[in-house]
């Protein structure tokens, strides 16, 4: 039996365990400590199993989730980059460019070829899979966060503009989920916990 | 615009987000801390489409996927119960039946006897997606605890008859797996981190 093709994906799954590790600017629920990418990854797809009606399109359910499942590892090179850290904006997508070379190739090469375009995918946010992944990796820390009082938006003084210009991209992908996120949006602004300028 | 539904959908999912707090036995990479329930269904649905070629039939992706996702929610009510320990085992089935009707229960009507469903299936162990989701349930921990060295079964003292008692359940969703399990477990008894009787 030939185990190289096995061997190469075994250490792929052994390196994205990593993700476990990386830990993200949002609370779980009861703002009991961070969440991590990996925690975050596993309630997004299985949102997108559960939520499938809401998007705008019909779409291939499996490869959402895979999407999901590994759109944050380049994180296990390049670290967490906060939605509204403007500095660190500027390096994120080069050193997410050479964390995706690294990490996907260490997959058999078909595989390799495969997983770097389903990331790049994710990125581009052009297609149907694409834009309801997007709309759900917005929707679940806004979830959390409007549920935990809105902690982690008045930590980071993070105003209206900020939540909408990120969110908003949500609609592409799911206008029910757009509509429900602004009427959470507009609750945060009335009572104070997301700044209106 | 009718949220019951949504809110119903939003309500199970900010539930599930209390599986980040149930602790596994299995430690993550590196033995920095025991992994949590929602950690490890990450990893499985990752594996699941990432291994899919080595299932004995083919199975439906997205199913088998968000089987794993859900599988372990019932230990939010009823806990974690150790592979090993006999004793508990003996009450698990109540406790995780009982969780099941309460979790589930708070889905709309369509999607809590959907997801009951899944959940049974898995638990029955007969359909071609529950077995491999099993396989990969019993090969996830084992790759983790193996790349530690097998701390965890040190540290349990575990047999060589438990583990293969368990794991070889794996063979029903994938030849492959099994007989690359076998060999893992092997390595171990001659390394003393799994005891030969």
């Amino acid at each position: 039996m030939n185990n190289e093709r096995f061997e190469k994906q075994l250490d792929f799954i052994l390196e994205a365990d990593k993700e476990k590790n990386i830990y993200r600017q949002t609370h779980i629920s009861g703002y009991i400590r961070q969440e991590n990418d990996a925690e975050h990854a596993w309630h997004m797809a299985m949102m997108i199993y559960l939520l499938r009606e809401y998007s705008n399109e019909e779409f291939d359910i499996s490869k959402a989730m895979m999407m999901a499942l590994i759109h944050d590892i380049v994180e296990i090179d390049a670290g967490d980059t906060y939605a509204y850290d403007t500095t660190a904006k500027k390096t994120q997508k080069e050193r997410e460019e050479r964390a995706a070379q690294r990490i996907f190739g260490m997959l058999p090469d078909d595989q390799r070829d495969e997983f770097y375009a389903l990331f790049k995918e994710f990125e581009e946010c052009k297609t149907t899979e694409a834009r309801f992944v997007r709309a759900i990796d917005n929707f679940q820390p806004l979830l959390l966060n409007n549920f935990n009082g809105g902690k982690d938006w008045v930590k980071h003084g993070v105003s209206k503009s900020q939540v909408v210009g990120r969110q908003q991209t949500s609609s592409l992908g799911s206008e029910k989920i757009w509509e429900y996120t602004k009427g959470l949006i507009d609750e945060n602004v009335r009572k104070g916990t997301i700044k209106d300028e």
